[in-house]
């Protein structure tokens, strides 16, 4: 049996994030470990699933489905996932997965390798789900992808918004991928596996449970450099996906919301916390998300640099527009100051990155995560 | 002439905050730098209205308006002004005020021991406002005063919510105490001021400039041990509040709103940045500023706690309501386990403070600060 057979079999005989097996993998390989539960020496809680399995059926079924199975060392197979390799567990789970089917037309690795996972609350407001809606297509306009979990509230509305972004989107499923789950997510599940992927570790047939929703959501976790979690309940899936994505050490960022709304208590308090970095829309998260999904360096702290103006300095910042340009008159009779005066401080406050020359005079300067349309 | 004539002097001849001449005061004293101004050798810009004062005329507006004038070394000094001495400017203002006008019937020494501010904007939402007032009403149910500016919006609906809370609220003021301002306020501050406290360094008859209003958002931030902005625009007046908090080595707290609305902006970039905790009621800010307003320390780190249980002690844990106690046989219903096994993790959790036990059974702990009723 080779090792991709061997690894299909594991995913189909061993629930997901088995610390035990996956460490068992990692050191012996997958067809030695699958070999070790078929045995009749086995006294492993898995071996009666592993002596009963048809791999054909599975085979077929995948086949059936256009699923395809993709594992370590394919082209498609996200490096993100590496880390669950070596991270901490949480309650009790951990390890990477032996193999993940997945459907779809783009290719998973190019997909993760610049993504977001937006999760969050089914039982979601209007307003989480516009925030999740327009985060994901804010972010599918910027080449972003939004990965999340095929669920009602946040996360369908994370996906149906990365759909309207143009951008490929990623469901993560808990069961197989042969039935949609929720059903009444099946149109969007459709669309996400039309102009994205359906991804799952789980073979098809198989039904999403409890367990099964918390491993799946190291996978949602791992596979982004950033998780987003909009409103939750503070015991919820999203909150685990959380805890997954502080042991991956992913960035964390959470959208605040009223005061008085109860899905919103959990992204307070991850800020208060400062698990999580507070997040009102895209620039919050393309500052942090770079090119590739690679974390940029923190953004410079430029109201501290305010505060350390002079009054003068300070008039003549103030004079710059928010948009459009301005000449060095403009600014003189807006600030009130002498034109010399003027002349001077915006070269300081221009060496400082304050404001900066553009085609027609002085202007605030624009980051360059904004300029596309922000 | 006195100490005290000196000071009231030096009130109404020098602009609030001035750092050349506070600086002066400190290493001269007062009296000695009021001579040197009303001197015909001063070129101070302050020499001229030195030498017009009318110190005479001061002193019967301050009887005629039922004002006090306090001077460091009084009884009703605050200590905590102290800090201005010291602190770096901001906006090239800094210094202690050389004495404070005072009307009212309470110690504002005795207020400010155990007071928050709460600043924002003028042009707020009735969100803003809805929330600035249950904070104070709240703050002031745990006999914390609350200390604010007196101005529309914000201010207003946190002073209103401080008189509805039942504790002395304190509105400082940036021109005299003789007219309130602004007018549209003059009722709410004639109730500040039965059941609280009106305070300012300007002398009776003076009017609020730009100026002042800066120099008088110190007196705010250096009176308390925590400021809390509720919404605001990135530059405005609750901003400079901050800045001098934060230059005051203060905690500021700033309250969320929803992504879309521009007065949450300032309080949403505060918190992003780390120049703000996160707040969203009472207990966040009673957790911060305990008895007799010092700064108590951070509360244990709870949901790490959580992360490292194992499921089934997570399970027990779950199975503990939020209100209310149940005996260790419901545990075991809830949780699915042996009772054995319940009572060995209910004794384990306890250690870890995650559980108590009641009169009646085991019940979540409740911080102190909250029992009292919230």
């Amino acid at each position: 049996m080779d090792e991709r057979e061997a690894r299909m079999a594991l995913c189909c005989v061993v629930e997901p994030a088995s610390t035990a097996v996956t460490a068992a993998v990692a050191e012996h390989g997958p067809a030695a470990v699958l070999e070790g539960l078929r045995s009749r020496a086995s006294r492993s809680r898995w071996a009666q699933r592993a002596r009963a399995l048809d791999l054909d059926a599975v085979r077929r079924a995948t086949r059936r489905n256009r699923l395809r199975f993709v594992i370590p060392g394919d082209d498609e197979w996200p490096a993100s996932l590496g880390v669950l390799a070596t991270c901490e567990p949480v309650q009790e789970m951990n390890g990477m997965p032996f193999g993940l089917w997945v459907k779809g037309d783009v290719n998973l690795a190019q997909v993760s390798d610049r993504a977001v996972a937006i999760v969050g609350s089914r039982a979601a407001t209007a307003y989480g789900e516009s925030v999740a809606s327009d985060l994901a297509a804010g972010l599918g306009g910027h080449g972003v992808s939004v990965v999340s979990g095929g669920a009602y509230g946040i996360d369908a509305a994370a996906h149906a918004g990365a759909l309207a972004g143009g951008a490929p989107t990623v469901a993560v499923m808990a069961g197989g991928l042969d039935k949609p789950y929720p059903p009444g997510n099946a149109t969007l599940l459709q669309r996400v596996a039309g102009q994205g992927l359906l991804v799952s570790e789980l073979p098809p047939g198989e039904h999403p449970t409890r367990a099964r929703f918390l491993s799946r959501n190291r996978l949602i976790a791992a596979l982004c450099p950033a998780t987003i979690i909009v409103e939750a309940a503070w015991r919820s899936g999203a909150r685990n996906t959380v805890s997954w994505a502080n042991a991956c050490g992913r960035v964390v960022l959470a959208v605040p919301g009223p005061v008085h709304s109860a899905t919103s208590t959990t992204p307070h308090r991850l800020i208060r916390d400062a698990e999580a970095v507070l997040c009102t829309g895209v620039p919050d998260v393309l500052e942090l998300v770079g090119p590739l999904g690679r974390l940029s360096a923190a953004r410079p702290d430029q109201h501290r640099v305010l505060d350390e103006l002079s009054a003068d300095e300070l008039a003549v910042y103030e004079a710059i527009p928010a948009r459009g340009e301005i000449d060095a008159g403009e600014v003189t009779l807006r600030a009130g100051l002498p034109l010399g005066t003027c002349l001077g401080i915006l070269d300081r406050i221009c060496d400082r990155g304050l404001v900066e020359h553009g085609v027609a005079g002085w202007r605030l300067p624009r980051p360059a995560v904004t300029r596309a349309g922000d």
